[in-house]
């Protein structure tokens, strides 16, 4: 009989792990998977105060090594949580259930999904293939040392996962429903544009910068970047703040700045983008520095999430949409290793008060990620 | 024998007014012009606290009555200063000769050109005609309870001058170079939109404001609100302020706000210009709230600005531009009362660090300033 997952889950989320996340969540994904017969290592970077960028993570890899020249499959996640906020009808970090529902912070992003993949892996056996645990407990935050850390460890230990499921939430209305093959990438672009301060009745004497920050901000908003790909939305770009500053009513500013983000898909690159940006505030008399926060990747559709597909369907009844929406995840680092596909539980209350997931989809979660190893296992070298 | 304008300076300077002023620097012009034959009215507005702007502010009012149906001219200006700042070569508001030149804080703007204006009027025999002080000590702050009180005051004394001299430093590289006869008038809008917030991966679920800032900007930076007249520039219109505030980089903000400042010559009115940019406003989904801090006016150049470009011309050989150029005075509110010319000083030093004015400049301010008086009261009923 499968490991009960709400239990599991039960377990990570009265670990309280808002991210970045070290010790005592992590104790307990250890000790279920001990007895599972996974070699758990575990490693803590940085060494910043609490808050800052560089404040302590910890990450865990666990391996379960199959027969030689099996084939091997990476689940991957986090443990960390983003804060819980106010106004909870119950202790977030104290697991209740009310009728079907589990409540507590990261109940689907993603103890609930570790969970499944603890009780899915318990039930394929160790010599169908090679399987490990790819988990962090900071993804919520700065991700500077988090699934980057593991999958340098991963490399310098010469490992090298075959195909790789994350467990985010990808689902939207059912389970089911939504499987991620890919996602847009991300680049926020920091405009600045400098002129001469003076006083508006002299505007000669002046330098306003502020028409050319409008004026590239303007160009920039009225890009068409491009109308979408097969399996990938248009581009888009928001401008997401403008600051001045500039309190004195008579006076004309000295400087001006905004920030815009783009999200993209695989028609471009953070840095194609960036060069276009700084091309025109340069046009203008600004100047932009991009920070490229992830490319864009695309596992193409075939045997993988094919075989993914057919693992919902047999236990949902869903053909799932494969999908590239949404933000961005920790796929976009792990796509450097091999084939990435995410997929999990359903994120309508993901970041919200309350969160909280359905006891059955659980289960069902479980049973899922156990077709998908025992298939991913299966599959012949020359299958991907 | 003329009175020492630099001595009379030196004692306004030494009385230290930063705005709003009362008190000592009051009674030092009280105690001028009382041996001259004036009666002098004082009185004090506003009971706020120190710094917000219903601050106490004096008022002094001076009259010396000529014979009946005499003609009236009256000299008006202001006794506060702006703040000293930092970096002085010594104490502000300590007066000190350097040469030709008398430093301190209002030696040119305008406690130079009050002190010669008292000694122009001692110049003037008392049945040559009625002459009054509008000296308010609230200029350079927000002017609520400075000249616009005065008005009220001689409104209802029933008291009317024929011609009205504002002393404000309008020279610029030599006394004498420059004339006011207008001056442009001045609105701030203030620009709100107002959308959804969201996050910039789900930009369908948010209305982003900014990209209508930016169109209500950019549209209002390519007006061409005239091209000019024969007295004044062009209407000039500045955006001075965009705020947005968000620091969330994936965050589309729900709100976002900029500030113009339009100077604006006779073609316009505030309320035109109010009218026509909230129409902009709208039309891209903002709004836009006005606040009209002076009308443009102008004193059509006739027999008032030749007696002064007379005058002028006189004592320093230049024969002055009459120009309209530069920010706001109180001559905007003098407007109302009857026609209004400024003349002083030269700027080139106000409202900065070590303010200074050429001692001999005092003098031919203080002549230049009898000959006005004399000539404005020697005029017949018809002329103005
Ligand atoms: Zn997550
Ligand atoms: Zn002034």
């Amino acid at each position: 009989m499968m490991l009960d997952v709400a239990d599991l889950a039960k377990r990570l989320i009265a670990a309280p792990s808002v991210t970045p996340a070290t010790g005592a969540v992590f104790d307990e994904l250890e000790a279920m998977l001990t007895p599972l017969g996974f070699a758990v290592h575990r490693f803590v970077r940085g060494d910043g105060p609490e808050g800052s960028d560089e404040a302590p993570v910890e990450n865990l890899f666990a391996l379960r090594a199959g027969p030689d020249g099996s084939r091997h499959i990476a689940f991957a996640g986090h443990l960390d949580v983003v804060p819980p906020g106010e106004g909870w009808a119950s202790d977030p970090f104290m697991p209740v259930e009310h009728g079907e529902l589990l409540h507590g912070r990261g109940a689907v992003d993603m103890k609930g999904a570790i969970a499944a993949m603890v009780a899915a892996v318990a039930e394929v056996p160790a010599e169908a293939g090679t399987i490990s645990f790819i988990i962090t407990g900071d993804e919520e935050g700065p991700a500077l040392h988090g699934t980057r850390a593991l999958i340098d460890y991963m490399q310098a230990e010469g490992i090298q996962p075959d195909l790789c499921l994350v467990g985010e939430p990808t689902s939207v209305n059912r389970l089911g429903d939504m499987v991620k093959i890919g996602r847009r990438g991300s680049v926020n672009i920091f405009i600045d544009v400098d002129g001469t301060q003076g006083h508006v009745a002299y505007p000669h004497l002046a330098d306003n910068p502020l028409p050319k920050l409008v004026a590239i901000l303007s160009e920039l908003d009225s890009l068409t970047l491009d109308t979408g790909t097969k399996w990938f939305q248009p581009s888009n770009l928001e401008i997401t703040d403008i600051n001045v500053g500039n309190r004195a009513h008579n006076v004309i500013p000295a400087a001006g700045a905004a920030r815009i983000s783009i999200r993209f898909n695989d028609l471009h690159t953070g840095h194609s983008l960036s060069e276009r940006v700084m091309a025109i505030a340069e046009k203008h008399g600004g100047r932009a520095r991009p920070v490229i926060s992830g490319e864009p990747f695309l596992t193409e559709p075939g045997t993988f999430s094919k075989l993914v597909s057919t693992a919902v369907e047999a236990e949902t009844g869903i053909a799932p949409e494969l999908s590239t929406t949404g933000g961005t995840s920790d796929a976009r680092f792990l796509r450097s290793v091999c084939p990435v596909i995410e997929f999990g539980l359903c994120n309508a209350t993901m970041h919200k008060r309350d969160e909280a997931v359905a006891i059955p989809d659980l289960a069902a979660l479980a049973r899922i990620y156990t077709r998908i190893a025992k298939a991913a296992l299966a599959l012949a070298e020359t299958e991907n």
